[in-house]
C-alpha cells in the first residue's frame, strides 16, 4: 500500500502516474459515543481500503476541516470542534493540489468525509485547476457513491433521516464500528434524538436548533456490518469514477 | 414596499426595527429560453411579493454570485456566466452585514437564488456574527421551503430531476413566466434534454458533463401557474421563518 | 437595448464585440430628499440613455460601493450607506473584469457615479488587464465630461461649490428629477446648507464637519431641465471616449 | 528636531502627547531633470522644516507608494517606477498606524506627497481608528493647503495646468530646487510639454497619452523661490489643521 | 493516553486545564533511505512518548508545513515536497489556536519539527494572542532543547555539521530508527555527502547548491540508541518547559 | 554612487544589468543608548560602504521590519517599536521585487539589517521569482558573512553571547560607532545585562524574559574600530556572494 508518508522520494517519484488520493476529514464533536476524529478516521480509513483493491497513493489526511454546522455536526455549540476560516480551507486545499501538479502528479482524488468541507474544496479545485491546465481533480464522498439499494438496506429498520442529520447516527457509527472499533463507546450511544433539519441556516448559533447530546439522529441499530457494506459500496462507486476519469 | 434604495436616509432610519431582506443571485447561462439574470430576477421578485404581505425592507439585490458549476448551472463552459471567486463573495456579504449591524438594524434575510451561493454566504454569517453578536442573519431560498406536496404539484406530469439539475427548467422556467413574462422566450425552450447528475465532481470543466443547451432538465410543462404555486409557497415559508427567528 | 440580465445567452454570445457598459454606484445617504439609490440610479439610467444611440450591452450595475467620506457623501455619521471595504471592491470589479475577459469581451467602460470608488475601481483594472492583457478597460463619470460651458449653465444662478461638495446638492438632484422624478422629493431639500471643503482628510469621521442634513450644498435650483442637460452632455463625452478608445 | 529614528526608545517613550508625523512618497520617474526620489524628498524634507516650528515626531518615510498613474505620473510607462499594490499599501500603512496606536502615540499627522497613495491612506486610516478608537489620524498634503493667492503668485507667468499634470512640473521642480537643489538636472529640463489631462482612465497603459519625456507640463519658469514659498505656505496650512484637529 | 482525535467530546471537554500538544510536521524529502513524511512522524511520535510521562492532549498533527528550502531540506528540488506558502500556514495556525482558546483551552504547545516552520508559527501565535488574551501559546522543538552534552555524544564520532545540515542526516535518521523503524531505509543511506552551509539564501532554488540525494550531510553513524537519546533528553526540556510556562 | 532616489530616470533605465542591492532593516527599541532607526541605519550605511568598492544600485531602504521579538529584540514590551505583520512584509517585498524585474532588474540582493524579517523575505523571494523567471533574488546580512576569525576578533575580550542575543549589544553598537556616532549615547551604555536564550518562545511576550534595559547583551567592550572591522568583512563576504551569484 502506498501511503504518500511511508515512502521515500524516490519511490514517490516513480508514481507520477497514479492517482493521488487525497482524504478531508475534520475535527468536530460527534456526540457522546464517537471520538472527535470520526471523519478523519473514515476518510483516511477507507483510502487504505480503497488501495487493496487499486494502485494508489495516499496523501496526508488533511484532519482539521470547514467549519461544523449546527445542523449538520453540532456546529460551534459543543467543545471539541476545531476548524478553519473557509478562507484558509481554501487556501490549503489549494496549495496542495498545485504543489503535487507542480511535481507532475495530475490525477488527484479528494475523499471528503466531512459535508461542510465541499464548497471549499471545490474553490480549490477551480483555483488550482485554472494555474495548472494539466491537473484534473475529482472530489467525491462515500455518501454521494452509494447506491439506493444500499441506502435501503442500511436503514430498513429505522427511517432514513436525511443525509443532513446522519451526523453522528446510523452511517457514521456503523463505520466506526467497522473501521476503528475501539474508539466506539456503544454503552453512551444516545437512544432517543428528536433533531429536526429546518428549511434555512441561521447566525449565531443557538442550542435550542440542536439536541443536547450532539447527535442528530439515533445511532441505535448501528452495526459493523452496516459499515462494511458502506466501505465496499463506497470503493465501488470510487472504482467506477476512477475508471471514467482516470483511465 | 419599502424598497431600500427608493428610501431617504430618514425613512430608512426609522425602520430599524424591521427586517431587511437582502435578495442574492447571480448573473449565469440560463439555456437558451431564459435570460442571464434568472437567479437575481427571481432573488428581487420574490422579495418585492412578500413585502405585500410583511412588512420589510428590501436591500439592493446582489447580482453577480459565486461560480456556476456544471452540473447545478452549467458552469463555465458557456459565455454570459459572469461569477465571483468565493473569498469575493465571502468578504462583499460580510461587509453588507456587518454595515446594517452597525446602523443598527440587527434582522437580516438573506434571500438566495442561486445555489452555488450558500456556502459562502453562510461562511460570511458567520464573520459578521461574530464580529456583531447583536446580529442575527438567517438564509433561505424558495427552493428549501417547498413542501412535498407543491413539489408532487409541480411535478405531476414529468419526474422531478432533483433540485441541483433544476437549472433553467420547470421551477425557473415557471417561475420567470409568472414573474418576468416579456422574458421568456417560450419557442427556444429544450425539449429533449439529458442530464445526469453525477456522484463527484470534477475541475476542469468539461463540455461532455452538460448538455450543449445548458439547461440540465427539460423545462416542457412549465407555466405561469406554477411559478406562482411556488412564489406564494415560498413566501408561507419565509414566513413562517420570520414568525420562529425574527419575532 | 441590451441589458445583459434581459440577454438569453445565444444573444449575449453574439455581442462579444460590444462595449460592455459596467455601471458602479453606491448605497449612500442623499439628504432627506433623495434616496439612497441615487448613485446606482444615475449610473444605471445614464447607461439606458447611452443605450438608445450607441450599440452596448449594460452589465448589472453594482449597487453598493466604497466607503462615503465625510466630505464628499457623509460618510458613516449617517444611516442607510452601506459601503464596502477598498479590498472588497478591488476584488469584486477584478473578478467582473476577468470573467467578461474569459468569455471574450474585451471592452469595458465602467460607469461610476460614486466618486469614492475611482481608485479601488481603477486598481482592479491595473490588475485584471495585466492578467487579460487584450482585455482593454476605460472608467469614467458623467461629471468629469461634463465641459466648463455645461457647468457654467448649470450653475449660473448660484456658486459653483466644487464637485466634492455636490453631494446630493443641484446635479445630483436634477439628475434624479430628470431620470427617476418619483423619487424625488422636492419638499424636503434643504434651503440653507454650509459645508466647507477642507484641504485635509480626518479620521474618525466626526458631525462637526458635515451638515446634520447630510447634503454638502444646497439642492436649490435643481430642475429637470438641468438633469436633462447633464445626461445629455455626458453621453455626447462617453460617445466621444468611445470613439477614440473602442474604435 | 525628533526624527524617530534618531530618537533612542527613551526619548521616544516620553513624547507620547506629541503630534506623529508620517511622510508618505514614492519612488517613480520625474522626468529626465528630476531624480525618481521626488515625492520622498519633499514629503521628509518639508516635514523637516515643518520639525522647525512645532514640536513633533517625524517617523520613517514610506518611500514606496501606490501604483503612479500615465496621467498624474507617468505611471508603469517608465522605467524606475517601483510601486505597490493597492492592498499591500492600505495594509502597510494600517500596521503603522495600529503599532503606534498599541503604543499610545494617538495623534498622527499624514503628509502625503504622491496623490495616487491617497485612497489607499485614507482606507488604512479608516480600518486603523476602527480598531483603535482613540487614535485620530489626519491627511493633507503641500498642495491642498496652499491657497489661491500662492497658486497664482507660482503662476504668474505660465498658466496652471492643473493639478493632475503638475507631474515633475513646476512646483515639483521648484520645490526641489528649494529643498535638494544638487539633485536638480536644471539643463534637462523639458521645455515644450504637451500632456492633456484626460476626462477618464484606461488600462492598460498607453506611451501615446503621455509625452515621452515622462513629464506632463514644462517646468520652465521653476525657481528655489517658488519653492520656498511652496514649503512655507504649506507648513502655514499644516499648522492650521493641528491648531484645529490636535491640539 | 489523550490522543484528541480518540476522544469524544465529553472526554475532552473535561481536560480543558490541560496543556494541548498540538504537533507541526511536514511532507518533504528526506533523501533515499527515509520516508517524506519523517517531520511529521518525528513530531507525533515524540508528543506521545511525552503523554506517557505527563498528562497532556495530543492534537491532530499537521502534516503539511511551510516551503522546504535548499540548504535545510533540499526544497523543491525534489518531488514529494509538498509544502504551504507562508500566508497559509499563518491562517491554518492561527484558526487552530484561536478554536482552542475559545473552548477554553488556554494552554498550548506548539511542538515543531520542521524548521522552516518556525518564523511562520511564531507569526500565528501573535495574532492569535492578540485576539485572545487568556490564551498562552508555547513554541519549540527537539533539537533546540538538546544540551551541549546530548549533541556531543550523538556527535563522538563525526563532526556536527549544524543544525540547518542536519537533515536526513543523523539525527533525523536515528530518530526515525528509534520511532519508526519499519520506515528506514538502511540501506539507502548515502555515505558521501558534500553540502555546504551557505550565508546567504538564493532564488530560484538551484541544483548545484543541494547534494544529488537530497541528503544534506551524511547520515552514517546513526543508532535507534542515538534516537532513544534524542527522543529522551528533548522530554526532558519540554517538561521544564512545560513546569516553567504552564504550572 | 547610485543611490536610486538621487538617480533620473534615465539614469536608472541605463543601468538594468547592475545589481540592485535592497536594504531593510526594521524601527525598532535598541536599549537606552542606542536610536531606534538603528537596523535601517546599519543596513542602509553599510550598502553605500558597499557601493564604493563595486558598481551598484542602491534602492530606497525599507525602515519598517517584521515583527521585533522578545529575545531578539524586546519585541513589543517597549514603545518605539513599529513593525509590521508577516504578510504585510510578504506583500511589500514581493511588489517590490516584482516591479524591478518587470523593469528590467534581475539581479536583486537584499541586504537584511533585522533577523526577524528573514523569514518573510525569503517567502517575497520565492513568491516574487515563482512570477518572474528570470530574476535572480540573494538575500544576506552582515553577521552570516563574518568568518570565525572576525567573530574571535570582536569577542576576543568578552564572551561571545550567541547571535540572537547580539542587539543593541556589541556588535550593533559597534557598527553604528562607526558608521553613525553622533546616534549612539556612549554614556547610556547599560553595563550589567542578564537576559538568557530561551530553547523555545511564548506568547504573549512577557516582561519578565527580557531585561528592562532593553538590551539582551552589554555592549561594553563595543568600539569604533569594531564596527569598522564588521562593516569590511561583511562586504568582503558580499562582494563574495556577487562574483558567485552574479557573475
Amino acid at each position: 500500500m502506498k501511503i504518500m508518508h511511508h515512502l521515500t522520494r524516490v519511490e514517490f517519484e516513480n508514481n507520477s502516474d497514479k492517482v493521488v488520493v487525497l482524504p478531508i476529514g475534520s475535527t468536530e464533536q460527534h456526540g457522546p459515543h464517537l471520538p472527535l476524529g470520526v471523519d478523519s478516521y473514515i476518510a483516511e480509513d477507507i483510502a487504505k481500503h480503497l488501495a487493496k483493491v487499486t494502485d494508489i497513493i495516499i496523501a496526508p489526511t488533511i484532519t482539521y476541516g470547514y467549519k461544523s454546522k449546527p445542523l449538520s455536526g453540532g456546529g460551534p455549540l459543543f467543545k471539541g470542534t476545531i476548524d478553519l476560516n473557509g478562507e484558509t480551507l481554501i487556501h490549503l486545499v489549494t496549495d496542495i493540489l498545485c504543489k503535487f501538479a507542480r511535481d507532475g502528479f495530475n490525477k488527484i482524488f479528494i475523499e471528503n468525509a466531512h459535508f461542510e468541507n465541499q464548497a471549499f474544496i471545490e474553490e480549490a479545485m477551480d483555483l488550482a485547476t485554472a494555474q495548472f491546465p494539466k491537473l484534473k481533480v475529482v472530489q467525491s464522498n462515500w455518501w454521494d457513491v452509494l447506491d439506493q439499494k444500499t441506502v435501503d438496506e442500511i436503514f430498513k429498520d429505522v427511517p432514513f433521516p436525511g443525509w443532513a442529520l446522519e451526523h453522528a447516527a446510523i452511517t457514521e457509527t456503523s463505520l466506526m464500528m467497522y473501521l476503528e472499533p475501539d474508539l466506539v463507546r456503544t454503552e453512551l450511544m444516545p437512544t432517543e434524538v428528536k433533531a429536526q433539519a429546518l428549511p434555512y441556516s441561521v447566525y449565531p448559533a443557538r442550542h435550542d436548533l440542536v439536541p443536547d447530546c450532539g447527535v442528530l439522529a439515533s445511532p441505535v441499530g448501528s452495526t459493523k456490518e452496516k459499515g462494511k457494506l458502506i466501505v465496499d459500496k463506497a470503493i465501488e462507486g470510487f472504482i467506477k469514477i476512477f475508471k471514467k476519469e482516470f483511465n
